[in-house]
C-alpha cells in the first residue's frame, strides 16, 4: 500500500453516480409525515403542492435502494465535486495521536458548504417540471447561498426568506445571494399573512427558522408556478447528501481504510445523514460495524435532550408533522448561539436510528468549539464554520483518548464548510465575549408542554 | 484523447519539486536594485539586514534556472495544491464562443488567494534561520491572511501593518489574521518613526500600501529577530509564484494542450508573473510562442500609463529603489477602487519583459470587471475576487472576439482568488454606486515629476 496522500480524490470515472437511500435498508422505517389537521399520513398530492412532484416521490419512498444522479446534476457536480478526503497528518502531530483522522471536505466551493448538493437536485426537479421558480427559508446563510447559485445555473427564479436577525448581521451573505441573483426578504415579513401575524404577536423579534419556514412555505403555495424548498431535515435532502458518503467511502475502500467512527454534526441532519449513509447501509445490513457519533451544540441540543415525538417542523404550524428528536417547534437558542445548527427537530431517518441505537449523539459547548475550530485552523490551514467545528471537538477528544489508551483508530469527521462569514463569532471568541448557554430543563419542559397533542 | 474533464488535477507524484526562475533565461535581466543613498546595486549584506539571507540569494540570483522546493514547503503545498485547472464549459456555452477557456483557480484555501505559495516559502526560510518573527504589511488583506496562517503552521510571529481604510472596513479580514495569530495594526501608526511622521504631515490619512511597507520595513530592521516579508513585486515573489504556472503546464501537457494566450491580472506582478513562468521561458528559449496578456485597473493603469525608471517601493523612501513601470511612489488610487492591484509599480521581471515586447498589457475599468465577475460567478459557480476578474473581463472579452472571428483559440487565464472578503465592493455594484475612476495626465504627470533624479 503506497503512502495514503493528504488529499484523495476521486477521478471523474470513480465518482458515484447514484444517490443511496438509506431508509431502504431501514428495519424500522422513519415514521409518516401526517398531514396537520387530520393526524392523517400525508398523501402525495397534498405534498405536490408544496414540493416538486419529483421530489416528492423521493421524499416518501422507502424501499428504494438507489436513485440515479441526473446526467445535469452529475455535470453540476463536476463543477466542484468531489470534495477531498483529506488525511489531517498535521492535526495528528500537533495532537500526538497515535489516531488516523481523515476529513471530508465541503467548503470548497462559493456556498461554502455541502448545501449545494441538495440546492442543484432540489432546483433542477423544479426547472424539469417547468416552475417559473423556489421560495425557501435560510438561517446562517449557507443554504440560501447555496439555492441562489443552484437556481442561477439553471435560471430559475429564488425568493429567500431569511432570519432577520442573520439579514442584519450578515450583509454580506446577503450580498452572495444577491450576486447570484436572488431576491432576500428579512423573515418575519409584511409579504405573509404568516408574517404579519407573528409581526402583531411579538413586534420586536428578530426572527427564526421556523418562522421563515413558514413564510416561505406560504408564498411557494399561494404564488402560481413556485414550489418551496429546504436545505435539511428532510428525507430527499438526506438522500441528495448521500454523495458525500458515497464519495467518503469510496475514497477510504481506493485506499483500503476502515474507519473505526464517523463524527458530524448534526442541526436538522442533512449532513451526517449524507456523511453516515453508506457505512450506516453496511451496519444495518450487518455487513461492518462503526460507531456513528452526531455532534450538537449544547444550546440546541434536539437528540440528546429533546423529545421523540410528533411536532410542526416550522413556527407557523402550517407545515406537516415529522416525528423526529426535538426540542419543541417554538424553541429559539439562546441569542449568544453563533452560526447554524438551531433547528428544534431533527431529521426523521436519524431520529429513528437514534432511538433504535445505531447511532450516538453528544452535545459540546460553544466556546469550546471554537477553541477546537482555532486549534485546526492554525495547524490544518482551513479556517472551518461554526457547524462543522462540533465534529473537529469530538474527533479532537477522541484522538486525544487515542493518545492516552495507544489505540490506533481511524476517525473520519465532516468538515462541512468554511467560516468566513462567521468572523463576528470569531471576534467574539478572540475578544473573551463569547459565552455558553445551556437551556435548562424548566425552558425545555415548557417548551414540550407545547407540543401537538396526538391520539 | 479522452475528453477533458472539468478539472485537471495532478497526483503528488506530478506535482512540481523545483521554482523555475524566469529571470535564467532572460537575455535582458531586470535591473538591479539600488541603494537610495548611492544608487549603487545593493549588496547582499545590505539586504541582508531587511530580508532572510537564502530569500536575499533568491532575490538577487538572475542565473540559476531552478531552486529545488524544500521538503517541508512541499508537505505544505500538499495541504491545498495541486490547484485545480478548470475547463470554463459553462463560461464557453454561456458565451457561445467556439474558444477553449481555462483557468488556474488558486482560490481554495483559506487565504482565499495565490499568496500563500510565497507566504510559506519565505516564512520557511525565516524560521530556518533561526529568526522570531517577520513583519509585512497588508491592504487589501489576502497577503496578510496567508502570512498569518504560514506563520501559525511554522510557529512563527507575524506582524502585520494593514492599511487603515482596509483595517476599518475589513474588519473579517482582520480577524482572521487574529485567528491564525497575528498581531494586526492600523497603519500608519504611531509604533514606527516613519508612521508618527506620516501621521504629523497627513493628520487625517487613511493609509497606503507604501507607507505600510516602510513601517513595516522600520519595526523589521530595528527588532531583533525579525526580518520583513513581501508578498508580491520582488523577484524572490516570482520564483515561489512560479509553482502556478509549472502545475499549469504540467495539467495542459498532460492533456496535449497548448494555449494560444495567457491571461492573468497584475498589481506588483506575483500572480501574473507566477503563473506565466514557464510559458514565457519557452518563448525567451525560442521553444514555443504564446500571446502573454497583463490585465490591470485604469485606475492605477502601472504598465500601459506609467514610465519605466527608478523608484521607491514605499512612500516612506526607506526600501531599495528598484526599475519599474510606475506611476510614482506618492501614487495612490482613487478611494473608488475596490480590492487590490492598487500598487504603484510593477515587477522589475515583468517590467523588463514588458519594455522587451515579451507581453502585452491593458487597463480595465471597475463597473466592466464586476459586470464580468457576475457573469462568471453566476455561470462558474466561483465567486471571485476582484483583482481577479480584471482577467475574467479580458478572458471573455478575446473569447467573444474569437466568436466573432470563429476562431478556436485556447485561452488559460489566472483566477488568483475569491471575493468573499470584497462583499461591500458588490454591494455597491449591484446597488448601482460603484462608478470608475481613471486618473488624468496631468495627476500622473504630477506624480511622475516626483520620481528620484537618477545619474
Amino acid at each position: 500500500m503506497s503512502q495514503i496522500p493528504y488529499k484523495i480524490y476521486l477521478t471523474e470515472e470513480e465518482m458515484p453516480k447514484a444517490w443511496y437511500n438509506l431508509r431502504a435498508d431501514m428495519k424500522n422505517k422513519p415514521a409518516p409525515l401526517l398531514n396537520p389537521g387530520t393526524h392523517e399520513p400525508m398523501k402525495p398530492e397534498e405534498l405536490a403542492g408544496v414540493f416538486c412532484e419529483e421530489l416528492v416521490k423521493q421524499e416518501l419512498d422507502n424501499t428504494t435502494p438507489y436513485f440515479d444522479i441526473p446526467e445535469e446534476i452529475l455535470g453540476f457536480y463536476k463543477m466542484y465535486r468531489p470534495s477531498p478526503l483529506v488525511r489531517a497528518y498535521c492535526l495528528e502531530k500537533k495532537l500526538g495521536t497515535p489516531a488516523k483522522i481523515y476529513y471530508k471536505f465541503e467548503g470548497n466551493n462559493t456556498s461554502g458548504s455541502h448545501k449545494l448538493n441538495s440546492a442543484i437536485a432540489q432546483a433542477y426537479y423544479a426547472k424539469k417540471q417547468g416552475l417559473k421558480g423556489v421560495t425557501t427559508e435560510t438561517g446562517a446563510g449557507q443554504w440560501g447561498t447555496a439555492l441562489s447559485m443552484a437556481c442561477a445555473y439553471l435560471g430559475l427564479d429564488c425568493k429567500v426568506y431569511m432570519v432577520k436577525v442573520s439579514y442584519e448581521q450578515k450583509p454580506f451573505r446577503r450580498e452572495v445571494m444577491r450576486t447570484y441573483g436572488a431576491s432576500v426578504t428579512p423573515s418575519p415579513s409584511m409579504e405573509t399573512e404568516v408574517g404579519k401575524k407573528i409581526l402583531a404577536e411579538h413586534p420586536g423579534t428578530t426572527g427564526s427558522l421556523g418562522c421563515a419556514i413558514s413564510e416561505a412555505v406560504e408564498v411557494a403555495t399561494t404564488t402560481e408556478g413556485y414550489r418551496y424548498v429546504l436545505g435539511s431535515v428532510l428525507s430527499q435532502v438526506l438522500l441528495h447528501q448521500s454523495i458525500i458518503g458515497l464519495e467518503t467511502k469510496a475514497a477510504l475502500d481506493k485506499y483500503g481504510i476502515k474507519p473505526d467512527m464517523i463524527i458530524g454534526c448534526a442541526g436538522g441532519g442533512s449532513n451526517l445523514g449524507g456523511l453516515i449513509a453508506p457505512f450506516m447501509g453496511e451496519k444495518l445490513r450487518g455487513e461492518a460495524d462503526y460507531r456513528i457519533i452526531a455532534v450538537e451544540p449544547a444550546s440546541c441540543p434536539s437528540l440528546t435532550r429533546g423529545k421523540y415525538a410528533y411536532d410542526f417542523c416550522d413556527t407557523g404550524m402550517v407545515c406537516p408533522l415529522a416525528k423526529m428528536y426535538t426540542l419543541g417547534c417554538g424553541f429559539i437558542p439562546a441569542p449568544n448561539h453563533a452560526g447554524g445548527l438551531r433547528y428544534h427537530g431533527m431529521s426523521s431517518v436519524l431520529s429513528q436510528l437514534y432511538d433504535d441505537g445505531l447511532m450516538e449523539a453528544t452535545s459540546v459547548k460553544q466556546t469550546d468549539v471554537f477553541e477546537a475550530a482555532e486549534t485546526f485552523a492554525r495547524v490544518e490551514g482551513i479556517l472551518p464554520a461554526p457547524e462543522s467545528s462540533h465534529a473537529i471537538k469530538v474527533a479532537i477528544d477522541k484522538a486525544l483518548k487515542c493518545k492516552e489508551t495507544g489505540e490506533e483508530k481511524t476517525i473520519v469527521f465532516g468538515l462541512t464548510g468554511t467560516g468566513y462569514f462567521d468572523m463576528v463569532a470569531y471576534e467574539k471568541f478572540h475578544d473573551g465575549q463569547m459565552t455558553d448557554y445551556i437551556p435548562t430543563d424548566e425552558e425545555l419542559q415548557a417548551s414540550f408542554d407545547k407540543l401537538p397533542k396526538m391520539d
